[in-house]
């Protein structure tokens, strides 16, 4: 059996599964990897849909898959050029949303295993397929479900790839292998209202807030480590809503994101962030509170056997070694990182969230290639 | 003939003239002023309702008045103890929006000058008020309009009173020979919107601006001048909009309300603050825009006759020399003191524009004796 990953990829386009909406994406590949002999479970939470599939003994060394079939809104439609769920195939790209982000990651992955698992049973090793309906939304009901639901009934990985697009612009030259953590922090400081004739019986939160936000904005939290470029501090909003000119305001809000580097953890930055709120507050007499969310830690799956393995792989059908990386934004890598070593490797994510999202379908085919010899290396 | 003011105060309440509804006040007053002898002329624009009343000829020596009927909303009317449009009386209070700011004012105004020119014909003047129903909103055609309408119809006053609130807490203790100026900036930051994990190839504006408002809001504008206290400079609002934790915004906005006195002038001003945004753009490479709104100059009608005039009048009537003051927000005597000098002297201003707005009938009373004093001095 070879499964065409093309087909598959523009089969699932055509699901229209804008989170949290499963629009039949994952019925379809429950429907074909069934097919394949593959074990499926639908680990639904919270009305987010999610599939696990197992072919062989969960008591046996297993290769792990991870990603998603939901896409982000397409935004203004009348501006794409191809209908966004369309699949359409022409010129050799695939048209649509999820083109690239990802449901050709798991079009190739699944198509991959489906044939590995048909042509060469492998003999001493099991493939786990981890599939959320939830990856662009809020992902509190998607591969953290299927990792508890995995955790209940013993079903492990060994190790783990999560198809996300890496390469920023050539098929190839970038894996990655750890992610920054991120979190976000939300201040409020409050004051007194007033007459903005009478400034001297008010007490502003705007100047204060200013400063804090210029501190902050301005302050190095590090260099770099060996692993991770410098931790981003960013300044994501300031909002008052004072509509009246001759009032001093009594309350504004801030909110600041940082994406963090293993020299840090959420815990020690959020110490951080109240004790230099605690500092303007002391210094402007204005009152500061600050919430702090956590969506991730960073983490780094050192190179070894299993990084070394996809890289070659990797290597072997693009020429090109890939660059070790822990870039960009978050993925659900981050969740997978405490269950077991994982690492990320997939298309070109260029157009990703885009107008005229797409890919040329002969990266589709390499894809694919690459995650079938990732696949018999890792089972010979 | 004596007109009551504590009942013409109580009726003027009655009559619903939030701005910019006329609600039957400038009819009220119009129905009185003709009763005694003042020839009344409407003079409406753009829907905004004023009146003009004149005793005797405009060739003659003119003390002029210059008040308002419209009132600012009444807020949380549920939290209201006495009926905001009641104008109830209740162990020695008057209850009700406009009580202080300032229908109580025009009511001892109108009743004075009733009494003067019915019972003792002034022989060689005349009066002239001239009242609007829109000084609480955007005043472009309330007070405006009639001084244009008297510029156009050889209307002139030689002196001018302006009837608003002036006493912080003792009915006596301040007059006003002068205003602040005020402006408005509002401020544009546009920078390059992107992903909050990617801020290299973005431009954050919200940093930019923070530390344009940090550096405007510490500058020290002046020390004050011989008539004004210190300039102040107050940012009212920062706003964004930015919903996305994980988006580096395109734009933001804040806005800067600067009261300033006689070391400045508007236009000055305006030109250090573009210089400022100039400078920030340079530092940050983010474009700032600004637009800068003059409500009116500061100025100051010099202490002499018709300020020693009032001065006496104030205290015959409550035993205190009042403060010449230039304190405190803008009024429509920034308009009139193009037209001719004037000053300003009324109620006790704590309850305007408060929840129970009220005043003493004892000083409604107060404030008519003032005015008489006032009227009789002025034509003596």
């Amino acid at each position: 059996m070879t499964l065409d990953p093309i087909q598959l990829s523009a089969d699932l386009i055509r699901c229209e599964s804008v989170t949290p909406v499963e629009g039949g994406a994952l019925q379809l590949l429950e429907r074909v990897l069934s097919g394949a002999g593959f074990q499926c479970t639908r680990v639904d939470r919270n009305g987010t849909a999610n599939l696990f599939a197992r072919w062989g003994d969960k008591s046996e060394r297993t290769l792990g898959f991870n990603g998603h079939t939901d896409v982000v809104p397409v935004g203004d439609a009348a501006a794409w050029t191809h209908a966004p769920f369309g699949g359409e195939i022409s010129d050799g790209i695939l048209w649509g949303r999820g083109a690239t982000d990802m449901k050709s990651g798991v079009a190739c992955f699944v198509a991959a295993a489906v044939d590995h698992v048909t042509q060469h049973t492998p003999k001493d090793g099991s493939i786990a397929i981890a599939i959320t309906g939830d990856e662009e939304g809020d992902a509190t009901d998607g591969t953290v479900a299927l990792l508890d639901w995995m955790d209940a009934n013993g079903e492990r990985m060994t190790d783990c790839l999560v198809g996300e697009p890496t390469c920023p612009n050539t098929m190839g030259e970038m894996m990655k292998i750890g992610r920054r953590g991120s979190l976000t922090a939300y201040f409020t400081a409050t004051g007194i209202q007033g007459h903005a004739a009478y400034p001297h019986r008010a007490k502003n939160p705007v100047p204060a807030m200013a400063r804090l936000i210029d501190q902050l904005s301005n302050h190095t939290l590090d260099q770099g480590t060996a692993h991770f470029d410098a931790s981003s501090l960013v300044a994501t909003t300031f909002d008052t809503g004072n509509p009246a000119t001759n009032v001093i305001p009594s309350h504004c809000n801030a909110t600041v994101n940082i994406r963090f580097n293993d020299a840090h953890t959420g815990a020690e930055l959020t110490t951080w962030l109240e004790a230099k709120a605690a500092k303007m507050a002391e210094e402007t007499g204005i009152e500061f509170a600050v919430r702090v969310t956590i969506s991730g830690e960073s983490f780094v799956t050192q190179p070894g056997y299993f990084v070394d393995m996809l890289a070659a792989a990797v290597e072997a059908e693009t020429g090109l070694k890939p660059e070790l990386s822990t870039s960009g934004g978050t993925s659900d890598a981050r969740f997978v990182q405490k269950h077991c070593p994982v690492v990320e490797f997939g298309l070109v994510g260029k157009t990703m969230h885009q107008v005229d999202e797409h890919v040329p379908v002969e990266q589709i085919t390499q894809l694919k290639s690459i995650y079938a010899r990732l696949i018999k290396d890792y089972f010979a």
